[in-house]
């Protein structure tokens, strides 16, 4: 097992559980330890969607955003939103070889701002299009396997 | 704009139209400029996920994906399968600065052998966990952000 350590995503209020049942396939595949989750409203992992992974991701449910950033941070985690915000910098110049919660947000509204506020850095991937923004759960993948290439480099197979 | 000019994607014979559409959303973010398909049976780009991004990324419809593939490679583009087969190198592996054809197959069956046969390069991106395969569309994602930033590097906004 290959698993990141010290680099774990908290997806905040998603809104979609299809695309909650995405991101822990694409966890499971990308070699997450364990996910945060704080609920828009309950739901249920979809079976059929995450084919069965969220048995080999573990998911902490986290009832208090605040309470979680800040125990966090005690731990010497940083914390990154991911925010379409005008300040926020490309995802490739934060330094991942630091502890660290990446935080995706709701699908329309995005990450609430009092998170933002108490935020260490804010992210974000360049987009040229016409159309506001990438799907979380491609933008998750995005920004995990970018993970990937500066923890682990790339692969040579045999 | 600044969009991709030599290199394109070919969605061959996708079963699922909300991928084909999810990926149509991320082709238009990461600035592709026209992408060819292969319906597995036909089908019309979801609006509601492709949130209208269908208008800004040009689609080609290829009825016989033998000819378009030898007229492609007439035409000095490279042909690459995306597939987890033991031959395929690591995505980051490839050099994008050549005339390239991506090609991304159906979601059950991957791209069809005799297709792979005809590729110049097969190439997957790795996976760590117990469940077989990223979803395609995250996929995309993965590979064409790679691309980006291959082909642009790092964004630094002020």
């Amino acid at each position: 097992m290959n698993k990141l350590n010290d680099i774990f995503p908290y997806l905040y209020k998603l809104e979609n559980p299809q695309n909650c049942s995405a991101i822990v396939r694409t966890a499971d595949a990308v070699g997450i330890k364990k996910i945060y989750i704080t609920e828009d409203k309950p739901f249920v992992i979809n079976e059929k969607i995450s084919k069965g992974s969220h048995q080999w991701v573990e998911i902490e449910i986290i009832r208090n955003p605040f309470e979680f950033i800040e125990n966090m941070k005690k731990k010497n985690f940083k914390i990154v939103s991911t925010s379409l915000d005008e300040k926020s910098i490309d995802y490739r110049l934060y330094d991942y070889n630091q502890k660290t919660i990446i935080i995706f947000g709701n699908e329309s509204n995005g990450v609430d701002k009092e998170i933002l506020e108490i935020s260490d850095y804010l992210i974000k991937i360049p987009q040229y299009g016409k159309v506001q923004s990438l799907n979380v759960s491609v933008a998750f993948g995005v920004i995990f396997y970018w993970i990937d290439y500066v923890k682990r480099g790339v692969k040579k197979w045999k």
